[in-house]
């Protein structure tokens, strides 16, 4: 190997390595992106775009309390139900959020949620699974759990 | 090269490959034996081997309805704390566990726990995040949810 090959490799492969070490904060930056999207949604009665931070798929897995509910349309269904009006919605907080990378391509998030509404406020802890997918992150397991009213 | 050696390395290639595919349902067996081991500690009022199966370590992260414990020894004091005797302790079933590797060292699982007491039968979820450990598989996250009472 010449000398000037040499140096133009040894070039490469640092780059490469910088711009791989530079990955996580920019996946960092784009999982909380999703979630301050999701809150924002919300705030503003939009289950709809809300529901566009999880997986749409009959494999998404949404746990809260003892319930799970399998699939984005049975979970999008949930939160109409649950939700059925601004008053119910309230105003969500998302805080203390950590972003914990599991390879290239999933990351565990954990977090405090808290609907600020008019009669209560109900708050509690959240565990996501989020996967890169070919459209960006998106939520595929959710536990959410809630301090007892 | 030489036929003789590319039939080498192609037999080579093919058993590093049966070989790594292999190696999940050892993982997911491990992991099994580990949560019912903990399970069977719990049920003999074992609290202290039941802790076995987590990460003994500062960075442990135990959350549970709306509160978070950080550390090992932390979470054996509060499992020790609301659990004090045999009666508190009830007999503790794992059901419904679910395996999901991610990447070779690291798992998430989920599941349904029950408490069966003289009194009355709590009963939730569970998420938890296992890594692969120099000592085998260890829970370094946990977030627990109850059915409201």
């Amino acid at each position: 190997m010449s000398r000037h090959l040499f140096y133009r490799l040894s070039l490469a492969l640092l780059l490469a390595g910088s711009l791989s070490v530079q990955a996580a904060p920019s996946d960092d930056a784009d999982i909380r992106t999703l979630l301050n999207g999701q809150a924002a949604a919300w705030n503003r009665g939009d289950i709809d775009s809300f529901m566009q931070g999880y997986w749409k798929n009959d494999g998404l897995r949404f746990a809260s309390g003892d319930s799970v509910t399998t699939g984005w349309q049975a979970t999008l269904d949930r939160y109409k139900q649950r939700y059925s009006d601004r008053a119910a919605m309230g105003t969500l907080s998302f805080t203390e959020l950590s972003v914990e990378p599991l390879g290239d391509d999933a990351a565990l998030v954990f977090g405090h949620w808290s609907l600020a509404r008019d009669s209560d406020r109900p708050h509690g802890l959240f565990t996501l699974l989020l996967r890169k997918m070919p459209d960006g992150w998106k939520i595929t397991r959710d536990h959410t759990s809630a301090a007892a009213p």
